[in-house]
C-alpha cells in the first residue's frame, strides 16, 4: 500500500515501535542486492554475482524433474536433514575425513551453506565474545557475527611482492605473527575459507597447521567455508582443517549444494562436525527454519550417489566441472591480461580478480564519491561498458576497504559466448584507451 | 566420527568454548522432532504432524517438474522474493487487501512460514521486551521469542460451558479483560493465528476488534499467522486483521505455500506489511539465509496464477480444498463421537482436537511420569495402537500445561485408507474397552 515520504516520516515519529531491533541496526546494506540490481538490466554481461551459467549435469535436472511428481517427496522431511541425503553426505564424507560420520548427529542439512554459516555463528557465539575473519571475506560473515552481538577482529591477506611474475592467489598469505597476535582468552572461533572466495586462494598443509595450533592452543573453535572444496586447478591440493589432529572436536565444516553440482538456486547446504557442536546448530535450525525442501533435497541426493559411485572417473562432477572451469579460468587470465592487467591467478574457487585502476577509467562524474574506488567503477563499467562485477572492497571490513579498493571480482563459471561478450568488451574498451 | 561418553563429558569439561550461545540455552526440546521420529514407523497410523497425504493438485507437481529442466530456473534468484512470485502474491492480496500491495517493498518470501515468523522476530523483538502469545499456540512462538531475548506474556483461550450441544472451536475465546491486563509499555507485539492452530478457532470480527482496539491503544505490532487462510469452513469467513483500521501499518500477515497447495515440503512462506516493517524482516534475511529456492518460488508462481485466474469456480484450490477437507472433519467429528469422545469442531484448518482422558488408556507403565498426560498417552497410543497424534500441551507454556493436557490433536489432511485405518484402530479400541 502507499504511503507518501511525509506520512512515512510522521508515522517513524509517532511510533518506536516500528523501529528494527537493535541486533540488526546498520546491518541492512548488501553488496548482493545493490549490484544484482544492477546487473539485472538484459544488455549486461553479468560476471558479478556466481551465478553459473553454464549448462547443468542432465542428471540432477531430470532427478527433480521425477521427484516433482511425487506426492509423499514434496512434504514435511526430517528437520535437521533428509534421511536419504545425510546418508549421502556420510557417504561421501567419510571417504574424505577416512573417518565414521554419524548422518543424524554429525550432519546438518541448512539452507544454503549460508545458514549453515547463520546456524554455527547464531548457535555458538555469545555477545562480548571476539571471532577473527581474515580479510578478504565472504561479506555475510562480518554482519552475522555483529548480529550475534561478538565482535569481529580481522587479520589482512598480505601479498609478497611478485616482481616480473605472474600473480598468484597462494602469493597471498597470513603473517603468523600478526595472525596469533588476534588470538586471546576472548576469542571464540575464527571464520576460515578454503579455496577462498574472492581470492581463490587454496590453503596448503603449512598454512592451515599453523591456524590450527592457534585454534588448539587458544581453545577455539573453527567455522571452516569450504563451499568451493571441489574447485581446485593442477597443483594444488584442498584439505579440510577439520581433519588435522586436534581439529575434529572443535571444527564445523561448511558445504554447498549451490557450488557442489552448479545449483545455486536450491540453496542446500549442510555442516558436518561432532555431535557436541552439531547439535546447537540443530538447536537454531529448528527455532527459525525448522527445515529443508524435501524434494530438492531427495534430487540432490540422488545426484550424489551418482557421483559418489564414479568418483575416479573423469566424468564424475567432482572432476569434470573443475577441469572445465580451469580452462575458463585459463581463458580470463589472458583476458585480462591481453588488455593490460595483471589478475591474481585463481588455484581455486571460480572467481578471478584483478587491479582495474590500470584501465583509467574516468570515474570523475560519478555520484557519491564517498564509495570506495571499486563500488565507483562497477558502477560505471556497468553502466557505460555493460559488464558487470563486484567490488573487492565489498569482501573488507571498514578499515581494510582502502587496501582492496582497486581490485575488482569477475566471475568465470560463464558458457562461451558469455565470455566471448566479455572478451569483446574487454578488447573494444582497450581499443578505444590505445 | 565416534566419541565415547566417557570422552565427551572430559571433552565438555575441557572446552567451555563448545558450549551454546546463551540465547538457545533450554531450547532445543522440539514435539516435532520427538513425535515425528515415534510415528516414522510405517505401521503407524499417522494423524500427528500436519503432513497431508492427500493427492496433490496435478498442476503444481507438473509445473516443477517442468521447471527443474530449466537451467537458470536453478540459480540464485532475488533474496527477498523470486520476482515472478511476489508479483503473483501482490495480485493475489491485492484482491483481498482491496488495496494496492507493492510487490518489492511490501512481501518477503521466507523459508516457510516458519521462516516468516523468525524474520519477524528477530527484526522487530529486541531483549527485554514483552510479546503476548495466546494459548495454546503453534509451539515456535515462544523459543523465537525467548531466542530473541524478550518475555512472552501468554494469555490463555477459555471454553465456556457446552452442556449439551457440540462442543466448538468458537467456544473458546478470549476474555477481553483478561487480554487487555497483558499489555502495558513494554509490549512490543502480540502474536495472532486464525485459523487457530491447534483449535482450529476463526477469530470474529468482533474478536479482532478487541485485539486491534488494545494494539492501537498500546502502540503494538501484530504477528498475523494466517497460514490456513484457505481452510475455514462453512458458516466461517477469514478476516485479515491488517485491513482493519489503523492496524496495516503495525502488521506482518504471514502466509503459508505449504498449506495453501499442500506442499509442506516446499518450505516457502511470506510476509505481508508496511514497508517500514518488511524492511527490517529483509535484513534478517540478508543475514541468515539471504534467498529461497528459486526452482520451487518459479512452480508456485505458476500454481498461483492458475488459481488467481479462478478465484470465483469451485475448482479453484483455494475453494475445492476446504470442501474436501469439510468432509474430512465431519467423517473426524463422527468417529470421535462414536467411541465416545468429546471432540472440538474446528471451523477452521486441518486439525481436531478431543478430550482423551475419557478413552481410560491404562499409562501407569509409562517411563517418565513427569510428562504431562497427554505425552505419555500419545506415546502410549503409537505404541499400543500403532495410531500416532500431537499431545496439545505442547502448544502451551509450562504453566498452562495441565489446562490442555487431556488433549490431543489429530491431523485430518489424510486421504481416504488413512482415515479407514484410523477408523479401524478407533473402533477395534472402543469394542475393547466395551
Amino acid at each position: 500500500m502507499s504511503m507518501s515520504g511525509l506520512a512515512m516520516e510522521l508515522l517513524n515519529k509517532m511510533s518506536s515501535k516500528f523501529k528494527n531491533a537493535k541486533r540488526i541496526e546498520g546491518l541492512d546494506s548488501n553488496v548482493w542486492i545493490e549490484f544484482t540490481k544492477l546487473a539485472a538490466d538484459p544488455s549486461v554481461v553479468n560476471l558479478g554475482q556466481g551465478l553459473p551459467d553454464i549448462s547443468l549435469p542432465m542428471y540432477i535436472k531430470e532427478e527433480l524433474s521425477k521427484i516433482a511428481t511425487t506426492d509423499s517427496l514434496n512434504q514435511y522431511t526430517r528437520g535437521f536433514g533428509h534421511p536419504s541425503l545425510v546418508k549421502a553426505l556420510s557417504c561421501l564424507y567419510e571417504k574424505l575425513y577416512q573417518n565414521q560420520i554419524n548422518p543424524d548427529k554429525e550432519i546438518l542439512v541448512t539452507v544454503g551453506a549460508y545458514g549453515s554459516l547463520f546456524n554455527a555463528i547464531h548457535g555458538l557465539i555469545d555477545e562480548g565474545d571476539e571471532v577473527i575473519i581474515i580479510v578478504p571475506f565472504y561479506d555475510c560473515y562480518e554482519p552475522m557475527v555483529r548480529m550475534a552481538g561478538a565482535t569481529p577482529v580481522f587479520v589482512p591477506l598480505r601479498s609478497k611482492p611478485v616482481d616480473g611474475r605472474k600473480w598468484s592467489s597462494s602469493d597471498w598469505t597470513l603473517d603468523p605473527q600478526e595472525l596469533a597476535s588476534k588470538f586471546n582468552s576472548k576469542t571464540k572461533a575464527i571464520i576460515l575459507n578454503t579455496p577462498h572466495n574472492p581470492l581463490g586462494k587454496v590453503y596448503t598443509r603449512e598454512e592451515l597447521q599453523v591456524i590450527a595450533d592457534l585454534c588448539i592452543k587458544y581453545d577455539t573453535l573453527c567455522i571452516s567455508d569450504e563451499v568451493y572444496e571441489w574447485l581446485v586447478y593442477a597443483g594444488n591440493k584442498h584439505l579440510k582443517i577439520a581433519t588435522f589432529p586436534g581439529m575434529w572436536e572443535r571444527t564445523i565444516t561448511i558445504g554447498s549444494a549451490g557450488k557442489t553440482f552448479s545449483v545455486t538456486g536450491w540453496k542446500l547446504g549442510w555442516s558436518i562436525g561432532p555431535d557436541h557442536l552439531i547439535k546447537h546448530l540443530q538447536t537454531v535450525q529448528q527455532n527459525t527454519v525448522y527445515t529443508c525442501a524435501t524434494p530438492l533435497q531427495e534430487a540432490l541426493a540422488h545426484a550424489f550417489w551418482i557421483d559418489i559411485k564414479r568418483m575416479d572417473d573423469p566424468e564424475c562432477y567432482f572432476n569434470s566441472l573443475p577441469k572445465e572451469l580451469e580452462l575458463k579460468r585459463d581463458r580470463m587470465v589472458h583476458l585480462l591480461e591481453s588488455i593490460g592487467l595483471k589478475p591474481i591467478v585463481p588455484d581455486g574457487g571460480y572467481f578471478i580478480i584483478a587491479d582495474v585502476s590500470l584501465m583509467d577509467a574516468d570515474l570523475s562524474d560519478m555520484e557519491n564519491n564517498n564509495e570506495p574506488y571499486d563500488y565507483k567503477f562497477v558502477k560505471w563499467m556497468t553502466k557505460n561498458k555493460k559488464l558487470s562485477a563486484i567490488p573487492v572492497s565489498a569482501f573488507c571490513n571498514s578499515e581494510t576497504k582502502l587496501q582492496f579498493e582497486k581490485f575488482v571480482r569477475f566471475c568465470f563459471i560463464k558458457k562461451d559466448s558469455t565470455l566471448d561478450a566479455a572478451e569483446e568488451i574487454f578488447k573494444a574498451w582497450s581499443r578505444q584507451k590505445s
